[in-house]
């Protein structure tokens, strides 16, 4: 489609909004002839908010998490126990995490996981900085919280690899029936899984 | 949901994203991200195009639509046909209007349609100057292309009765089976109509 737009000013807008991922020409015009009819002071919150997010946003020198401070919001609380680090993939999966209120370690954010065919290798990766906080002595365990892909397997078995000389204990997340979810349904990987994985019922009583 | 933002500017984004129409919350979060990951330069592009658009923005004096000038590039346009007028709800009518390469006249952005439901009356719409157009006595057609429903009629009809009084020609777009749709799957209104306007077959050969 080869649209004549009227302005110059809207069609750079509409360009703009269509570099989004899952945003076509369509509905970026649409969102920005919305922003048209909004006040001219909300529009410019929206544009500057998007300035300084990423002007002045941080990552953690810790954790990597986003932060607007050197050291996150986790790692500087003082409650939290630094003994146990939950490695995850990105931001998102510290927020998921965080919303459940069943963790109070720390995190590492790798910032992705190895994936040759995107061109993500273990260099790109916070991994380094994992075993330098290991190395320090304080950590005891070490989470693997990756997605069960083939990509995210690669990855905890590097990271497995990496820590083997270490004493330190690595666990990963247990993987079973969702809660709610009926028996027939659950895809037979996961249902043997968590057989096998079967944890004690009054232990599981108590969560 | 209760987020849990880590930073202060990423959750800033990302309800300005949020309060964008048809993007919820999830939706602003990867969007937010997926700037996080963009080059600096490329942010503030996006970030500043939405500034000026909406700052430096206007509408065209003659016929409202979208402009960056005072008057815009269809109404200055030396070539066109000033005696018909084409009348549309938004910019949006008037782009897919001029995709079809098919009218060679000007417009006039009504800026909405009557709907008491929105409290939207005729006070509210361009209609006043567009009854100025017609009276400076240049105007030879006004085409009517509302959509057709009941606030489009309404519209239709409100307009039709204020330049009843001008020696002006007033037609609406045909309205018809669509090129390339089998009949029996063709609404009984529609086709109903398409029979009642039917249109010589060699004119309509030449088309």
């Amino acid at each position: 489609m080869t649209e004549k737009f009227p302005s110059k000013l809207l069609e750079n807008a509409v360009n703009e909004f269509s570099k989004l991922p899952g945003i076509g020409r369509k509905t970026a015009l649409r969102l920005v002839l919305h922003l048209l009819k909004q006040d001219e002071n909300e529009v410019e919150a929206f544009g500057n908010s998007l300035i300084h997010l990423r002007n002045e946003i941080r990552h953690c020198k810790i954790c990597h998490n986003i932060s607007d401070t050197d050291t996150c919001h986790l790692c500087s609380q003082p409650g939290r126990n630094a003994s146990i680090i939950c490695v995850v993939e990105n931001i998102r999966d510290v927020m998921a995490i965080e919303n459940t209120r069943q963790f109070n370690g720390l995190y590492h954010v790798l910032g992705g996981i190895i994936s040759p065919m995107d061109g993500v290798g273990p260099a790109d990766l916070e991994i380094n900085s994992l075993i330098d906080r290991v190395r320090d002595g304080k950590v005891e365990e070490i989470i693997l919280a990756l997605s069960t892909t083939m990509e995210g397997d690669t990855t905890n078995f590097f990271i497995f690899r990496k820590l083997k000389g270490f004493s330190v204990k690595i666990s990963t997340l247990a993987r079973g029936v969702s809660i709610g979810d009926e028996l027939e349904y659950a895809d037979e990987i996961t249902l043997g899984r968590s057989i096998r994985n079967r944890t004690d019922f009054e232990s599981s009583l108590s969560q």
